[in-house]
């Protein structure tokens, strides 16, 4: 099953904390496919949080029940929005080429959401790649390398194709289940085909 | 456990037709209050669907793959929008007052889900009231009066102070669960409280 997601995708911290789990408990391989979901929106006109306050504030409560029932850590209302979203992406696009895409993932996420830190920050992301044993020279020129940013730029063409319009989606065949919420659908969907 | 709902919104069908069979399972009693969810959008800027092609095409089938899972009938994307929601709304809750709300809200959903027509049309709305067996003059003339109008607008009111912005949500005493899909994290937390 592919799990299209973006560093970025608040929700997504949910899916990206509980997957291998999953993983194990369903025997399920998924396949990881970072995109930049910002691209998307913003063609789509689909501005879900960043200007509607009611419904952030709702969205972090709704995480924080969502984390405590799935026994992920949640400290409170992380930075929203990322400063560099497409950055980080390009990042995590090269780091999965490379191998060492999901401790990267993961890395950001609890940069994020346990240290309340936006992890794209030019000061933290070289610190990100070399706690995981990388040297962030290289990663971060490879990343914004022309070739990065059509990788990126080439999964997101791939996301918009399968009907991907949000993160977290789970791509079983062709259909889309969007949201962490929908795993559950798309794992059920998966076994009955 | 109030259910907050606004004729119109679409994953609200799942709502309706699904939530007496709750009951009975849970033994939990749903107040079933409307609201004009259309306002407390506008008021936020909140268009999800109507000019987002991709994504209501997704909430279609969406919708459908949970009334299959639910064993609620699906015949096919309905009508959208609804083309008078305000009025709609503004007598079920007529309809609540005297009694027969949750009859009037079933068959307007059934009329828009399953002959796939709008149900606020004027050469509509008479006859699903007189199906009920209630005078459809006497009860229009109650949802347009001044006191109808005012009566959707005192529950729009008690919505937004709630914090509710989205059709369907479920309130456990002021914590909002939105969305047909949290039915079951909201029956959790009142089981939990």
């Amino acid at each position: 099953m592919d799990f299209w997601f973006s560093i970025g995708s608040t929700y997504t911290y949910l899916s990206v904390m509980r997957l291998d789990r999953v993983e194990q408990q369903t025997g399920i391989a998924f396949s990881w496919q970072p995109f930049n979901v910002r691209e998307i929106m913003r063609e789509m006109g689909n501005v879900p949080f960043a200007d509607k306050p009611v419904k952030l504030a709702y969205m972090w409560r709704d995480i924080e029940r969502r984390a405590r029932h799935y026994g992920v850590p949640f400290r409170g209302p992380a930075p929203y929005p990322l400063q560099d979203l497409p950055r980080v992406n390009r990042l995590a696009v090269t780091a999965f080429a490379q191998g060492w895409g999901k401790p990267f993932v993961r890395a950001a996420y609890r940069h994020w959401f346990e240290r309340l830190e936006d992890p794209t920050r030019d000061e933290t992301l070289p610190g990100l790649i070399e706690a995981l044993g990388r040297d962030p020279v290289q990663a971060l020129a490879a990343a914004d390398s022309p070739q990065g940013h059509d990788a990126l730029a080439a999964q997101t063409r791939a996301a918009r194709e399968l009907g991907v319009f949000g993160a977290p989606s789970f791509v079983v065949d062709r259909e889309v289940f969007w949201g962490d919420d929908r795993l559950e659908d798309a794992i059920a969907w998966s076994r009955a085909a």
